[in-house]
């Protein structure tokens, strides 16, 4: 009998599930997508909602009194099971996995059952991180309740990188306290560099061990991966998803003294923080008032893209340049031996005139893209938009968080069952 | 007659004056260096002289009563006008012009005569770097206290980058406090860097507005720039010189959200702060006791590069990733047309182990390095070490600051005696 899956993706606004079952043949890895549905909105109601089931779509259909992670959650749960054309999800029974995307992961080099032991850890953890943790904690603990007969699966975004050298997760800094507090890089975006990866090792069928690649995940979340024998090698975010590229609201890496330049209250606790959230304003201005959002006032990349206006501009110059910023090193540290330079997230799939511009800055690297092929619409899972000339390939991956937690569940399952 | 230059370098725990005569031929602009004295240790005394005029040499000479920045310069006054081998300096009178290294000049594009005005706006500035330049300003005021006549002229360590583009120096934050707070990469080591590129320039016959360079200035402080034209185009140092790369004491660029991972006092005043100087204990931690002293316990890094503990290879190891980070996307932003890597400051001229590595890690882009040149002490102004197959050269530059600053004096001397 098939067992369905739901691939949960929390973030502070949305609710995104994907609903997957296991496939007929037992020893594939390649769970069956049934559905797809998310919330949008929860901070600027009323919320609505998106729905895929094969050729059945609804877009935009606003809804009442769904205000929360969890409200979105039930709602989509309902949903579900009360849809004719989902046979195999009639009741809340017929769910045997959740995955759950959570953001920081501390230590954990893998996916992890959530019990009561693993859900206090990642409590503790999330201390590092507690703006980008907090809606996946809700999430999980709303699913406990609702769905006692599953087994919840985190899945975390700091895990990919658990394979960093020690010269580059470790900072110059008092190493007792760094020890003590957990001050290291960790990076992120882990689940979809590890779908980028297995993709791009498919497409090029080369070894995933084998494999070096210079990965872009750009999103209103952005980040940078050095892929090295298919193992995270060095990546643009650090102790927390600040550090590295700016974001859609996130300035990514500043001088560390300027908040202390931009306000006298840096370190005092912000609007937010409660006495299980500890957040200061300065991690709330550099997380959630910054990035281009501050430069031009949307958070829309893709009007920023095509837009003459100062600003836009300026915004657009800095995004490419920080990119930049992380190419070439990368491009050092693999030694020159680049099996490709991956474009993923949102803006990495639809952006194809900041990829023309990052691509032409690293043009003397022997990078170089066909200007059709980047202007065309992606619609595989791996496009390369190489020109037939260019020394390296540029390929563009329509990465997928929610498949490849699912993934996981078959690949790990014995794990999983093994325990709880 | 030939007038007398002195150049003062103060730093936290030394006062350096190089002293200058104007040249006979009054075209040149080189002028003639006819002794140096330090005196060092002032925040561990007792402090000590070094001095060189010619074949005579004093070192290690201990001083009593000499605890301040103040007493250092008036000592070492003493000590030149009471030299017999020095008759052009018999007295106090003999002193026309006096330079200051000043690490922040905000957006001063050069060097300026500081009179009441322009030393109110640099002890404004100040506020965004207050470690950096209170040595600076302390000898300042002293000076125009003990040579009312003679002209203090101050050199700014920001002046060489304000040639950075607007989207290179602009942090995506709120852009209404970045230009109230004057909040913006301003870059630092530029009397180094303008004294590098005219010595590049000169040495490789090379136009210095035609001049692509990698330059490195590597010292307890570190940093690197990306000379484009002759002019600074992307530089590691930001807002204050505690961005970028890290140096004895200093972590350089971290996740901006570190801090309050750190301690939760990173906000409130550190004990060196007063009512004229403002610094958090956040900075004084990143300043002064991160960097390689907190890895290893030395700031000597000679000492971990010849060392095999562990936590040695460990800084080496960070210290020399994190320069990779900036060569190569400064190799990406000259498009490849490199006239050289160039290494300079303490560091870069003596660390032949750090230099290797370096080179090494780029050797994809077509650097290499020559081992027996590489391996033999630097004696002249420009040494070349490339190998006979490298594409590109690489280079070390014995830079000298103080050199740099009397030879503006020559350069703008009109300039300067106009005004005041």
């Amino acid at each position: 009998m098939p067992e369905i899956i739901l691939s949960i993706n929390a973030g502070s606004s949305s609710v995104k599930i994907s609903v997957y079952k296991t496939p007929e043949d037992t020893s594939s890895l390649v769970p069956v997508q049934l559905a797809e549905a998310t919330v949008e909105g929860l901070t600027a109601p009323p919320a609505k909602l998106k729905y895929e089931r094969g050729d059945e779509k609804i877009k935009g259909k606003e809804l009442e009194n769904v205000k929360s992670q969890e409200d979105g959650f039930r709602y989509i749960l309902d949903h579900l099971t009360n849809d004719k054309g989902l046979p195999e999800l009639n009741k809340k029974e017929d769910i045997h996995f959740t995955c759950h995307r959570v953001v920081h992961g501390g230590d954990y080099p893998r996916s992890q059952v959530i019990d009561k032991e693993t859900y206090f850890h990642i409590e503790e953890l999330s201390d590092l991180a507690p703006l980008h943790n907090a809606p996946a904690l809700t999430i999980v603990r709303a699913v406990a309740d609702i769905l006692p007969h599953a087994r919840n699966i985190a899945y975390f975004d700091s895990a990919f990188h658990t394979t960093l050298p020690d010269y580059i997760c470790t900072y110059p800094i008092d190493q007792e306290i760094a020890q003590k507090n957990k001050l290291r890089k960790y990076g992120f975006h882990g689940i979809s560099y590890s779908f980028i990866a297995n993709a791009v090792s498919t497409y090029l069928r080369k070894p995933a061990d084998q494999l070096n690649i210079i990965a872009l995940h750009l999103g209103s979340g952005a980040s940078a991966c050095c892929v090295k024998g298919g193992k995270s090698f060095d990546t643009s975010m650090g102790l927390t998803p600040l550090a590295g590229l700016p974001g859609a609201t996130r300035s990514g890496s500043i001088d560390p003294s300027l908040m202390f330049h931009y306000t006298h209250s840096a370190g005092k606790p912000s609007h937010r923080s409660s006495e299980k959230m500890h957040i200061t304003q300065a991690e709330e201005i550099l997380n959630k008032n910054s990035g281009w959002k501050s430069l031009t006032g949307t958070t829309d990349f893709g009007k920023i893209s095509s837009s003459d206006r100062h600003e836009d501009r300026l915004a657009f110059n800095i995004f490419v340049d920080r990119i930049l910023n992380y190419v070439g090193p990368y491009f050092t540290k693999l030694d020159g031996e680049v099996d490709a330079l991956v474009f993923a997230g949102g803006i990495g799939e639809k952006g194809d005139k900041l990829r023309q511009a990052v691509v032409q800055g690293v043009r003397c690297l022997g990078f170089a893209i066909d200007e059709k092929k980047n202007g065309t619409a992606i619609e595989d899972v791996v496009t390369d938009i190489s020109s037939g000339n260019a020394k390296y390939k540029t390929l563009v991956v329509q990465t997928d968080e929610q498949l490849e937690m699912a993934r996981g569940v078959l690949a790990d399952k014995d794990r999983f069952v093994g325990k709880k």
